[in-house]
């Protein structure tokens, strides 16, 4: 069973916007056993569209459209698709109903003509109804091939997806089974790591697929598994897998799927009624970001200081200024120094300390752009280490994360 | 011109890594006046890259490859480009000689065979040299097509199309001339204000398109224009402007180009010698991490207390418990005691505080999900608001850190 994505929108083809949807969508479809064979973005166009779902339906058995479909001129996907099933487009009750609802309770003022058509939908069309937002889903059929039409939000787009898509399809179709299982793989390069493990990469059955996947100071090594048989399909992946992990043992951290490397870091620290803190300059708050974004981070994250100009550092941790004339601001002495002040204020078990430059100018420190000092306090001490991460600031950032976060995950796992 | 951008990785169909490449390429070509077509994502998989080339060779006149030039088995692009230009793999001697240097510097370990071979090239392609990896660029030409193929790891790829492909396609090609100016919408809805500029929009000239982005709080409103007479261009989008401004004089904040809101509000606190400190709680120090991924930002950004716990709000925020107790964590007063505390620990002219509930639980706070409240400190005191965001995680602290920098931007733009 197979998937074409089709995300429609000047504003991806001019590049203002990323396309993050086809990536959740994909991933959703996955999970349910159906393949995407192709993603493609076009622009908000009518012909464009049109020769996008025909081409779309030679090659998949199900169309999902996001986009276009807001209250405003330049929103075309609803007309176009009635257009290409021959349809005309009909006021649906329950959405009209539902808009009403939303209107009368959040915006507080009458529904104008524009709100109104959002109601509107092709004859043919089973609605899908978007309790976020104004414009529902729509879901067609001809005869073989499933097209469904979603909103362009995120946060509406996901939620009809997992909701509405996934059961209808489950429901629809015999999937088979798909299995991904991809380990993170932290201070080996991609072609070394490919050498130490081509034998067994050679001997992998053929409906197992690998893939290398480096990113700032990690490799995520996925492994693909599909199959009808899907006890056979979980059995060989375990094997699979249990034959690699002692030829990585050193380097491997986790398994994607139960989490970024943050996440596994906070169920370690729950299990362990373990706290954290960081103390951040270079990285500028964003280790802290990465923590909180996920739910039930309060259990074991007590806060931070970005103490971003040297004068924090001083003021609000309390640094020796003696420490950071000596060594520099940047220097894995006032790293370590900034990590057991912090794990103090803030009364946690851990902490984690960054100070680096980021570039592209060096700003209050001597050190080199790309330079960064990480520090981790533990309840028995504290321990530090310098890296040299580049000279593009977005990457230092971003690597410089990875790596304290890779620091803790040795520390809290070893135990 | 037309542009069509393919990239190429089964991590993109199976939805493990959203492609960001698209859109960076797709700014740097239509700033140069090449308007992308269609982008593509297709599979590691020969007949589907193949397939995409034709298409791609069909609908547009520039083609820009992404991805699958790794060291490993599953990078396919470059032997199958070569199939499909019908052309053998030859050894670039410049690349191998800037891979051994490359090796010699960073990874201090001889060549293998894999990295040697990443030095092959199509025999008529002429190589784009990779200053940051060992995957080359390489640009074909077939007739008056011109086809580009370029490593998928972003920074690489940013700096081959910023210092080799965007030169070459300006010297190859007579381009017309594109200009975006896009106006940063704040406190009101997608139809309200399609409502209220329709006069304005049904009078556009038939060369500037017009389009609507809402997202979580704010909308961006896009003017397009596009001609060969780049004064008329200009001086027709400056007009159009013009006569726009005074219609949304309340809610307009800055144009996108000028950079994001968190850029505007930098610009503005560093031409006006003024700094700035964070107090965060359900944002998680998200408002510290978008202000620094800036650079500059050290001038006017002092830093940052992430106090995530309760007790950390009164540990190291010193704010008075019988607040807390009387009006509860997540209130104005909370918020207004938060911002002015880190005023003063950091010695700032401003501060920006939040106190909410992200959900999905409520955590240490009585307040229902979405609740958050936001206080900006000013030289002359201190103002908040209670906002209700909705009831999704990711949603809810994304609005919270957008109406954060709203609310200090109208503050720091209105003297």
């Amino acid at each position: 069973m197979q998937a074409e994505i089709i995300t429609i929108g000047d504003e991806i083809l001019i590049g203002q916007v990323v396309d993050t949807n086809s990536a959740f969508i994909s991933k959703a479809l996955n999970k349910i056993g159906v393949s995407v064979y192709q993603i493609t973005s076009v622009q908000d166009d009518k012909a464009h569209i049109l020769k996008s779902l025909k081409e779309a339906e030679e090659n998949a058995d199900i169309i999902i459209v996001t986009g276009g479909l807001g209250p405003t001129k330049d929103d075309i996907t609803k007309t176009t698709i009635a257009e290409y099933f021959d349809d005309t487009l009909v006021q649906d009750d329950a959405v009209l109903k539902y808009i009403e609802s939303l209107w009368k309770k959040y915006i507080k003022q009458p529904l104008s003509q524009v709100n109104i058509d959002q109601a509107l939908v092709p004859s043919k069309a089973t609605v899908l109804m978007n309790l976020f937002g104004s414009a529902p889903g729509m879901w067609l059929e001809k005869e073989d091939k499933v097209f469904i039409s979603l909103p362009g939000v995120p946060y509406e787009m996901k939620a009809l997806i997992n909701d509405e898509v996934l059961p209808r399809l489950q429901e629809q179709f015999e999937l088979p089974f798909i299995l991904h299982k991809t380990l993170l793989v932290y201070g080996i390069g991609e072609s070394k790591l490919a050498e130490r493990i081509e034998d067994w990469e050679n001997n992998l059955p053929h409906f197992i697929k690998l893939a290398y996947l480096p990113n700032l100071g990690m490799v995520r090594l996925r492994l693909s598994a599909k199959g009808t048989n899907e006890e056979l399909v979980i059995n060989e992946m375990n094997k699979q897998v249990a034959l690699l992990l002692p030829q990585i043992e050193k380097e491997f951290v986790g398994f994607e799927e139960d989490g970024a490397l943050e996440v596994l870091i906070g169920k370690r620290l729950t299990s362990l009624g373990k706290t954290l803190a960081t103390a951040e300059s270079c990285t500028g708050g964003k280790i802290a970001e990465r923590v909180t974004a996920n739910s039930g981070a309060s259990v074991y994250f007590n806060g931070s200081v970005v103490s971003y100009a040297t004068q924090a550092k001083i003021d609000v941790l309390h640094i020796d200024e003696g420490i950071i004339k000596k060594h520099s601001v940047v220097s894995t002495q006032v790293a370590e120094a900034m990590a057991k002040s912090v794990q103090k204020i803030f009364k946690t078990d851990y902490a984690i300390a960054t100070t680096g430059n980021a570039g592209p100018t060096k700003g209050d420190a001597d050190a080199e752009v790309g330079t960064v000092c990480i520090a981790i306090a533990t309840p028995n001490g504290v321990f530090s280490e310098i890296f040299s991460l580049g000279n593009h600031r977005t990457k230092v950032i971003n690597k410089a994360v990875n790596k304290a976060f890779e620091m803790l995950q040795k520390e809290i796992f070893k135990n």
